[in-house]
């Protein structure tokens, strides 16, 4: 934890020859071949942008939508949302420390703001609670063998599953009946009233802390945050209940310009993602990498890790010219 | 994840009979007995005053530090570095996204910074890696019989250890030979270089993020942020490699202004805390109500919880007069 940005060859020089570097799992994804990343599709990008900052530094966060066969009712809501223009002039209106920011309308079932709640758009679906998870079989029959879920981190089991891997990009969590995504930092989830409401989209948030696993199967997760997390973690904490900024802290929601599905942008605004397929060679040695650490700062590898501790590598890209 | 701020009581009323309100685990906890919550020594406790921040408004954050048999030596060091004022003037360096917020003397180890680093005090003890956990046969023989440490939320395994649970307030991970504490969203551990080297508390950090497990048995856990976290979580990330700031980023260095042990305060200006004592019948109930959540926003209780989704409660009390 001290200024390990010396760099690793140099630090080589400096270790005897017994103790040669091992790449860290950084390392191992840096030298996937080209073959190993999967571009997102556009349609799958939203682009947020937030209100400028106190110092007038634009702030820019970038969501990746889930993909079949997860929540795609909800998706099919976000995309509504955002194509509508309805997401633009909503605000930031909770930050609660070690669990999630949330954003929507300030005015909707919140007497303290004063204002009318904005009418929804036409078109949305409403889901069912059967929705937050799919049948095992779905995966294994459509996607590819479940057998083929990555188990290099299961050596000890997780606490709140039968078995989690990984499918399509994305974490997941299985028991003998039901596969569902995870609570993990930077999933962004749908916020509901109480069952059996299931939220539409319009109350959107994302995990800034420890992962609430305890929310799987509760709340619809629909994507996750690959560009300018800090914009959000780093937010004033709320000081209302439930970290909801109270009516004396109203200057505090950060308004929400604009939502905008990429694939709407003009080409050359688009941002470019893509992540390391979690099918691929490279993924298997950086998850095992993460579960057994042997880069040169570490003298004890765990021999496991839980499946919010690798995350899936997600970098930005730009078309060859 | 709505404005679920509305009363449990009034939540009843429009509830159906079958569907009775479940105690909430804070609920569970609210309703300990006094008996059941233990006051933290003064001596255990570090209260660090950071400057203002750029509103003016005072910041303040408490530390507990660990209690034996975890990490005295270093823990010793802390109070040695509290007590010459080595740690007044030294600032927060490094603030890296879903990882860590660390704390030092900024010219320590940093040829960006141009200044000389701080001479450490007398007195300084020095740690072997050894003393990252401790023989299991220490806590049964002199603490409480290793059975009793609670396995309710042990239903599906740990990631990284055979066994998790809590001893004396604290998470503990364990192997057929060893204890150790587990570095959890809050934690504080001991900035360190490469081995053998193990830190002398010179530098500390705390988590902000989703539990980095795989640091456990690789550095020396001595405390957590038990008051203050916010200061610390929503602080601005660096852009340096790690999160450190770079010297183009020098302003963003919130200073500490002073780090005391509660104990050296005059008595009237001592935080008080204590924490739900984990071998109470309160917190088993609690972690299984965590572990099992029932209240009424939930509808598919997860059957089991990670170590570190089982915060243990501490709160500030007042003696009765």
């Amino acid at each position: 934890m001290k200024n390990i940005a010396i760099s690793a060859a140099a630090l080589a020089l400096a270790l005897p020859l017994s103790a040669q570097v091992v790449p860290s799992p950084n390392e191992i994804v840096n030298a996937a071949v080209p073959e190993e990343w999967v571009a997102i599709p556009a349609e799958d990008l939203l682009v947020m942008t937030l209100a400028p900052d106190a110092d007038g530094n634009a702030r820019q966060v970038v969501i990746q939508l889930m993909p079949a066969p997860f929540s795609q009712g909800w998706v099919h809501n976000i995309r509504l949302f955002a194509r509508s223009g309805w997401y633009d002039g909503i605000t930031v209106n909770r930050v609660q420390d070690n669990y999630v920011v949330q954003w929507g309308d300030p005015n909707y079932d919140n007497p303290e703001t004063g204002g009318e709640a904005k009418p929804l758009p036409e078109g949305l679906r409403v889901m069912g609670e059967e929705d937050y998870s799919t049948p095992t079989s779905i995966i294994s029959i459509h996607e590819r063998p479940a057998e083929s879920i990555s188990n290099s981190h299961r050596s000890r089991g997780d606490a709140y599953a039968e078995f989690t891997g990984f499918v399509r990009g994305w974490p997941v969590a299985r028991d003998h009946q039901r596969d569902w995504p995870t609570h993990c930092y930077g999933m962004v989830g749908v916020g509901r009233n109480y069952s059996p409401d299931t939220g539409s989209g319009a109350e959107l948030y994302t995990v800034i802390g420890h992962a609430p696993r305890h929310l799987d199967r509760n709340i619809a997760l629909v994507g996750r945050v690959i560009a300018g997390m800090e914009h959000l973690s780093s937010l004033p904490r709320g000081s209302g209940a439930l970290g909801f900024y109270t009516a004396e802290e109203a200057a505090k929601r950060t308004p929400i310009l604009s939502v905008r599905v990429a694939a709407d942008l003009p080409e050359g605004e688009r941002p470019l993602f893509e992540y390391l397929s979690t099918e691929s060679d490279t993924f298997a040695a950086y998850a095992e990498a993460r579960a057994n650490r042997r880069d040169p700062f570490f003298i004890a590898p765990a021999g496991g890790a839980d499946i919010c501790n690798i995350p899936v590598p997600v970098r930005p890209f730009e078309y060859a010219e």
